[in-house]
C-alpha cells in the first residue's frame, strides 16, 4: 500500500495547569502545559500520523508557525519514500533547507517543530505496519534499524558499524525480554508528590497513595531554597520511608558552585540522583559537579537539545543518568541515536515523562532500549506524571509502579478529536469560555 | 527626561541576495540576507530604539512572530526603569517569562528575537545619551558597566568583581586607545572574493581589488570538496600572494575527523585559521581539532549560541578567536559577558559581520573591546562584507582596510525607512513585484 502525505495540519492546544500548579517546579512556576499537535493526512483512507512538541504555554504559538514553515518539506512525499533511506531523509529535513537551518542549527524553536513532525511520520509508518513504535522497532534488523540515523557530527564517537554491532550483541535475548515487558512491564517512578506548588497535606496524601499503588522511586523539585528544600525533603522521607528511592530535581536553577554546596546539604536525604541542577549548556559544568557530589548521581537531558551535546555529556563524564526528551531532540530518529550512543558509553537512559504526551511517548523508547540496545534494566526508571493522560486514545497503563507496554498500532500519540477542539488556544471552549 | 517604550513595532525585511549568490557557502547555499526589524516607539518626540536580528530567509516569519510574543515584556517600561539596573532586567527579560523560556532556554528562534529587542534598548540609550553604542560603553566605570551583566551560568569562570577587575586593569590607556581608533580605525579583513558560488574570473577581480582598497587579511569559503577547495586556495593565494593572511570558514560541513583531515591538506596555503569546521556545538570536537591541527587556529562563534557554551569553548581551551555575534547572543548585554569572558582566558575577539547589518553592530563591540576591555589589537580582525550596508542610515566606514568608528549617537543600526517599505516581505515592492 503506497501513502501519500497529502497535507499537514497543525493544532495549537493548550491545558490550563497554571489554575492548580500540577507541574511547578523551581524554574516554571506555573505552566500551560501545551501541545503543538501534528496530523499528518494522507491519500489513504482512516490514516493518519500524528504528533506533538511538547511546550508549556506562551510560546506555542512559535512552534506552531514554525511547523507551518517545515510543512512542505513533508507534504507531498509518499511514507516509502521517507521510510526507504529514513536517515538521509531526517538530515535533508533538519539541515536541507539551509534557511530554516540557521534559525538552530538543530535546537529551539525550529527542532521542536521539527520534532512534531518526525514523531508524526513515526506514528504513520507503525500504524502502516499494526504495530506499536516500541514493537516496529524491536522488530528491525541492526542494519534496517540504523539505516533510520543520521550520525553527523557523531562519528568521532559512535560509527553506524559500531550501532549495527551493539544493536546484535542484543539480538539472542529480544523474544525474551519483550515477554518479560509484557508480562511485568517497565519500572517507573513517580513525581506525583514532589511539585513545589503543593502545601505539606497534599504531598502527604499525594505520597502515601503512591506508596499505596506500589511506586518504589519518588522525585521530589528543589531549588526553592535550602530551609524549604529540606522541609519538603523531611516530609517525603516521613511517608515514603528509607527502603524507597528518592529522587531531587532542580530545574536549573543552580549556579555550579551553589549546585555542589546545596547537594552536599541534602545529601542528608540520600537522593539518588539530583536532576538538572544547573543550565542545560554547561556540560563541562555538570562535569565539574558530578565529580564533587559523588556518590550522588547527576541526572539531565529534558533540555538537552541534540545528539551532539548527548555525545559530549557522555564524552566528558558529565553524567549518570540520560534523561532524553522525546521532542526536544529532533523526533524519533535522533532519540534512536542518543539510545545508542548512551549504550557505547554505558549510561542507563531514563527518558524525561513530564507533561502532556511525554509518558506516552517514551514508554516506547524504554522498552525498545530493554529489549533490543541495553537488555538491561539496571539504574533504569521511567518518569511517570499523572496528569493529562486521559486526553489520549491509548492512555499509558501504570501497574503496581510499571508501565505496561501499548498495544495499539502507532506512537501512542494520539489525542481524542473532542480534546483538540475543547482545548484549542484561544478560541476553544477552555479558553473562550463559551 | 524620562522616556517610556510605548509600542513596539517588527517589520519582515528581506533582501533577495540568493538572485546573485551573495552570501553562498558550503552549508547556505542560497540565502536571502534578512531582518527581523524591530522598532520601540516611545513617548519622548523623534526618540526611537531600532534593532534587528539576522536570518538568511525562510524562517523570518518566525523570529517576526518571537517578537511580537515577547514584546509585552518591555512595552510599558521606561528607559530608566530598564537601565538602572540593566543586567536584572536582562535576566528578567530573558528567562523571567518561564513559559517562552522553555522554547531554548536561551538558544535559537526565542534567543534571536530576544537580540533584535535587547539591541533596540542599547540604540534608544546610546540615542539618548547622545552616544554611539561604542562610546557609551567605553564611557561607562566599571562598576557601571559590570551592572549592566548577568552572570548566572558563569560564576565558575568569571565573577562579577573579576570583570570589575579587568576593567579597571585597561582604564588607564583609555583615552589614548580612543584617539588612536578615531584616527586610524580598527582593522578589518574582508570576505568580499572568497564565496562559494563565484566564478574564477570574478574572485580574481574581487581579490585585486581588495588588495588595491588596502585589505591584508582574506576569507576564503572551504567545504566545497577538498580538490574545489584547493583550486580557489591557489587562485587566492595567487592574487594575495604570500606575505598578506588567508583565512578559511568552512560552515560546519565537516566532522571531527573529516576537519583535521582537509586543514592537514590545506595547510599548504597557509592558512591563518579554520572557522566553524564542525558542528557549533560541538565543544570537545573543536578542541580536538585545535589539538591537532595546530599551529592553525580554530574559530568559531556565529552560531554559538549563548555565554554558557563560550564560558566551556574558554575553558576546554577549544578555539584560538572568538567570533561571537551581536544577535545570535542574547543582545549586547550578552556579548559583554563574553568579551570579558575571552579578556580572562586571553583569547581575541574577531565578531562575527557576515549578513546583514552585522558589520554595523559588531564595529562597536570591537572598538570597545579595544578601549576598555583588552587593550590589543593583536590578532585581532573584524569582518567586513561589503553588502546591503546603503540600507543603513549611518553604514559602516572603511578606511585602507580599516573600520572607522561610527559616529551617530545609536547602535548603528537604524535602516532607511524606504528599506523598510521596499524589502517588506512579502508584499514589498522588491518581493510582490510590483
Amino acid at each position: 500500500m503506497r501513502i501519500r502525505i497529502a497535507h499537514l495540519s497543525v493544532h495549537d492546544i493548550r491545558f490550563p495547569t497554571s489554575r492548580t500548579l500540577d507541574g511547578s517546579d523551581a524554574m516554571n512556576a506555573a505552566p500551560d502545559y501545551s501541545a503543538t499537535y501534528v496530523v499528518l493526512h494522507t491519500d489513504a483512507p482512516g490514516m493518519e500520523g500524528h504528533g506533538l512538541t511538547f511546550t508549556i504555554g506562551r510560546g506555542n504559538e512559535i512552534c506552531v508557525l514554525a511547523v507551518q514553515s517545515l510543512a512542505p518539506l513533508v507534504v507531498g512525499l509518499s511514507l516509502d519514500e521517507i521510510t526507504s533511506d529514513m536517515g538521509a531523509f531526517w538530515r535533508r529535513f533538519t539541515t536541507g533547507d539551509s534557511q530554516l537551518r540557521w534559525l538552530g542549527p538543530e535546537k529551539g524553536v525550529i527542532h521542536l517543530a521539527s520534532a512534531a513532525i518526525v514523531n508524526a511520520i513515526w506514528d504513520l509508518w507503525a500504524k502502516s505496519a499494526g504495530k506499536p513504535v516500541w514493537k516496529l522497532l524491536a522488530d528491525m534488523t541492526p542494519e534496517a534499524l540504523v539505516r533510520c540515523l543520521d550520525f553527523s557530527y557523531v562519528t568521532d564517537a559512535l560509527t553506524p558499524e559500531e550501532a549495527v554491532a551493539l544493536l546484535h550483541r542484543q539480538a539472542p535475548g529480544k523474544a525474551r525480554r519483550e515477554a518479560q515487558m509484557r508480562e511485568q512491564g517497565y519500572p517507573g517512578y513517580t513525581t506525583a508528590a514532589g511539585w513545589l506548588g503543593y502545601p505539606e497535606d497534599k504531598m502527604r496524601q499525594l505520597a502515601r497513595d503512591a506508596v499505596a499503588a506500589g511506586w518504589t522511586h519518588f522525585k521530589q523539585k528543589v531549588g526553592a531554597g535550602l530551609e524549604e528544600d529540606m522541609r519538603r525533603a523531611t516530609i517525603l522521607r516521613e511517608e515514603i520511608g528509607w527502603d524507597r528511592t528518592l529522587m531531587m530535581d532542580a530545574n536549573q536553577v543552580w549556579s555550579v558552585d551553589q549546585s555542589v554546596d546545596a547537594m552536599r546539604r541534602l545529601a542528608a536525604f540520600d537522593p539518588w540522583w539530583i536532576e538538572e541542577p544547573t543550565s542545560p549548556d554547561d556540560i563541562l559544568g555538570h562535569a565539574e559537579i558530578r565529580r564533587r557530589i559523588a556518590p550522588i548521581g547527576v541526572a539531565t537531558g529534558e533540555h538537552c537539545h541534540n545528539r551532539v551535546m548527548f555525545k559530549q555529556l557522555f564524552q566528558a563524564q558529565a553524567l549518570d543518568f540520560c534523561q532524553l526528551d522525546a521532542a526536544r531532540l529532533g523526533g524519533l530518529n535522533e532519540v534512536l541515536i542518543v539510545v545508542l550512543l548512551a549504550a557505547k558509553f554505558g549510561i542507563p537512559v531514563c527518558p524525561h515523562g513530564g507533561g502532556v504526551g511525554l509518558c506516552e511517548y517514551v514508554q516506547n523508547i524504554a522498552l525498545f532500549d530493554y529489549i533490543a540496545v541495553s537488555g538491561s534494566l539496571q539504574n533504569r526508571v521511567l518518569e511517570y506524571v499523572d496528569h493529562l493522560h486521559e486526553h489520549f486514545i491509548e492512555p499509558v497503563v501504570i501497574r503496581n509502579g510499571r508501565y505496561m507496554p501499548p498495544q495499539r498500532p502507532g506512537y501512542s500519540i494520539e489525542m481524542h478529536a473532542d480534546t483538540l477542539e475543547r482545548y484549542r488556544f484561544p478560541h476553544g471552549p477552555v479558553w473562550s469560555g463559551s
